[in-house]
């Protein structure tokens, strides 16, 4: 699809990134660095402030000629319309005040402003850091929530598991082709996922050759992000296990998301729900019958591919869901919420298919 | 632990593998060039008949020094008192029942003697290759049937997959610990579990970076031998859901094990469940509290890693191991096998820790 | 750099692709999915034929709507302006002829129509396939042969390899800044390289933690290939040691090349060398001072990306350099020379930054 | 080879790990945990005392049951006749002189003693931290010093790279068949190379699907300890470019090193000289004519996988190696010169061939 096509909008976004050289940090501005309508104008971040941003990031030698500069949000509010926060939990959601006081509309990729109850934000991060603000934030994910995001000011964009996750149960779900019990999200992501900060988890030679499961039995902070959406969709309270594993890839979340299927709905019928469910989505893709996902197929996009089965020994519905955690559960995400934002075709610059192989 | 230490046996057991070129071969290979009283006396594989050993396995050059035979059960006969098979599925049974009528004490690694009614074998696999031996048969996991091994004539070695579910789950099914229905088994293996042809499916580019399910929703003809085994132990029939997923590594097998916790049933007493099911099984270590198994940790070992857990939002009891589908997977747990079946200690030859990293 | 920069082209160009399943062709449809002034609207391939492109190529799935046709000249010649052929050597040169006789422009990817001489081509290939379109070939190294490409009917896009060890070698060469004799290039690439069908040498498990030379000592063919690029560079005859590796990696090519310095020449002087090369060459980036070439850095983008060193202990320089084998050692390639015949920016469509992580 | 076969040692010899966590310390845990006549009956380690050793290695759960120590000179000469130091360069020296004068026989496998000239270990290092020791330790190459390690009390083990290096080229400059001038050694290593510590040189996103050199043209270490051991063949002084790299894997280290071509020796010729050189050494296998090495065929082993072959175009030897960087490159070698101080068969407990695949 050309760029071309969008060329409905009149002018040019004007786009920051605040926190650019974490993983989310680069891969907006790789997004960014092609986008046919947002130009990328301010980069920013502590450590490397200071720095050509293509020494941060080498990828971007000869492409993006901008030095990091610090954290100024009357300065950000110059040069942007938009910021978006590649920033850890807990300091996202000060900077998004300001820059929201400046003026500035907010995309935050960090959990400060995901969980609309504050206080079932303290009880899984310990403390509240978002303030006024948590009220005024749309969570980000286009498919469920597509109108309020085009006129909302502030945007948290959601987390990769979730998204994995949502999407591949949202539709069985809402035309309640599931038992709302019993619910076991099984997710495998790459290893980009832990962040840009070497740590003993990450290390190649602790990583590679090796799958191991964390934060398992209901310690890993995504499952109220995940049981927050779905509760919406179903119009009542979800609880569920959710299960993640790193898996020795650089990139990808794989969900296998099991619950027991209900009035005898078989795979079609799941895929049906699905396809019915995400027909004006352009990001996602529901897979033709005998395919399953692989990570493989969507990496480096903006997509997610979709696909459904029964096990009919057992009654129980398989809902399985392939991302790229840094582009459709992360930066690939967020610019398709700035799209919407900014009165843009929604996959507006998120075209490409994934670098396969 | 020094090899001297199994020296009780009085003279050393003679080896034959047949099937030597592909991985389960290799790997059996690998063990018995260095099993302190087991010796390796015969190789024989169908496409490289006549070539050395070393210029099928180069890592053995230098080390072993036999020539790849055709197959004759004669000859296996007077070279060695057991054979190992690691032969495809419909291969295997009709050279185990030619090995039997020359004397030789066999072991299989494929699936041809493993399920007990031979009419299940048909519904997974087509057609019933066993004939008289399957009753014969007998299951070869060690922790489960030990004394009935040791005076084996045949055993029939367990598949990967089902070796780490079965280790996982049994203790619980033995306990009564969880309810037997909607038992869900999420299993992720490496590459070499598809074997040493190559094939799209193990293909480089297409298997790194990505993580796939595949043969889901009661396609894999693992899940029968699960069952079989599981209903065993809980005296009664159950079906489950089991979903394989290949990994990009090349080696081990992590299975998470869903069931509902039953009694109330916490971490801890699964745990004491697992250390009092394997207090005699030199293979299988319970991890302490805190630590999850990786793969990693058993790369290249015969040992399996379990750990438990229970989610208490959900009432769910999560049970985890890791093996080497190579080693407890296959090969390993053949010579474990052997060992029992020629009088020497279960582990003997087998107490290499893991290759970390 | 937004895609509208290069709109000064007054229509599209129309492209087709024949031997669209391979790798190659693969990523020429990806990266003509969102070419913003080339539009793909011919796919051909053999043993796809009649299957939709996103059955064969799933990470097109909802991207790309054509189905794979037999090759037809004259239905392309209806349908395209340009043909690029991803076909294995042998086999292109006379689709090539059809394709030119329909009056199809042609970017040929494969080795039939690279060296310019049909003797050296009958040594190295058996036999030679071109015929008369030898002659009218262009070698398509834009950086080389730029103004000769964009009048061209006929390319012979580069090899990976030769792509890599020129773009390091050539500035070097051709300011008479090292010694012609004792040229060793050592290079390093990933799986990808082999193509898609499956084989032992790509097979997963005896690739994945393993590096290892293959054809070694002449016998690779990209050698005469680098020979005369860099001899036609030189102005004399160029024989050099190239020796090819496999790395435990999908993508990339590294490249270190040695040759002995002269009139002194230190690291700074190289580099100087280079820029001056390049100054007019949207796909090279010189690295500056300190930081060596990643392949990570260039993965699944047009980029090229080189640094020198001179060894002062031995007077030797090291010329690195930095490419994905399919973007700018192939596809990426091909676009490029397709944008300069086409009339478009050299680097119409080809901005994107590699996808860092 | 059973491990009864090194039976004639009278008594089982003692050893001691200090430095336990790391990954030389690691590996020589594996090792010694089967090694039939040396018990490994104290660790030691800084950051890890206190814990159990299987906390720090879980590999070795169930399998070894020590606690990790503070170090301690006179507890450790209570405890066990050799130790082992896998310690930073810098560190090790203090404290091998402290267990000299306690009296324990010392095994370092840091650089701190392996170069004999402390000027030039200055140059390199910045400060000579040997003192006294370093005049009475010998190189613990025991295919170029088997006798002078026999009687040592003190053993610089080789470091990974120049023990690839030296045994790819010590028998052609042995026997004169290379030009002593221009040699180049371009060599890539598996990532635990680089240490345990995380950082971000072996962060997996930044590291997997990449290749890179560092430390170019004279700058890294392990270049001085090449020239001395080639020098010291040769009986004259060498200078050589060295050249390391950065693989995607986790252990192995290929060599391909460039010389001129003497007196018209052409393939076979290098192959007899090594097979000449390397006739009493059982760790070494000079592959046939037509395999090349790959580190993947020696990975978990004490092997090193040696080839030769000659550019008749331009007259270039090429001499390749195979080792694993943690076992001949570091711990296994270790435990070979052990064995030889010990008075055991110099194989003894090292026969275990590679983890294939």
């Amino acid at each position: 699809m050309p760029a071309s096509a969008s060329s409905t909008a009149s002018a040019n976004a004007r786009a920051a990134i605040v926190g650019v050289s974490g993983y989310t940090g680069a891969e907006l501005a790789r997004l960014l660095a092609v986008h046919p309508h947002v130009r990328l104008t301010h980069v920013a971040g502590a450590s490397s402030a200071g720095k050509r941003l293509a020494d941060v990031l080498p990828s971007l030698e000869g492409i993006v000629d901008l030095v990091v500069q610090p954290f100024d949000a009357e300065r950000i509010a110059k040069d942007a319309d938009f910021a978006l926060l590649g920033l850890p939990h807990g300091e996202a959601a000060a900077k998004a005040t300001a820059l929201r006081a400046a003026g500035v509309r907010v995309l935050d990729l960090s959990a400060d402003l995901r969980l609309t109850d504050a206080a079932v934000h303290v009880v899984w991060y310990g403390e509240d850091h978002a303030g006024a603000l948590r009220s005024e934030a749309v969570y980000g994910l286009p498919e469920l929530f597509r109108d309020r995001i085009r006129s909302a000011n502030v945007v948290a964009v959601p987390g990769c598991y979730p998204t994995g996750a949502i999407l591949a149960l949202a539709p069985l779900v809402r035309e309640g082709l599931v038992s709302l019990d019993g619910i076991v999200v099984d997710a495998k992501s790459g290893v980009s996922g832990a962040g840009r900060s070497p740590s003993a988890a990450a290390h190649f030679p602790e990583t590679s050759e090796g799958i191991r499961p964390y934060k398992i039995a209901g310690e890993h902070r995504h499952t109220p992000e995940i049981e927050q959406a779905l509760s919406q969709v179903a119009g009542r309270s979800i609880t569920l296990t959710f299960t993640p594993h790193l898996v020795p890839m650089s990139r990808g979340i794989l969900t296998t998301a099991y619950a027991f299927s209900k009035e005898g709905a078989l795979a079609d019928r799941l895929r049906e729900a699905a396809r019915s469910f995400y027909a004006d989505s352009p990001s996602v893709a529901i897979l033709p019958p005998g395919r399953l996902p692989d990570t493989l197929w969507v990496r480096g996009s903006n997509r997610a591919h979709l696909q459904y089965a029964v096990d009919t020994r057992t009654g129980r519905a398989i809902a399985l869901s392939a991302i790229d955690n840094l582009g459709k559960g992360a930066a690939g995400q967020a610019i398709q919420c700035l799209n919407l934002m900014a009165g843009l075709p929604e996959g507006d610059g998120l075209g490409a298919p994934a670098v396969f192989p």
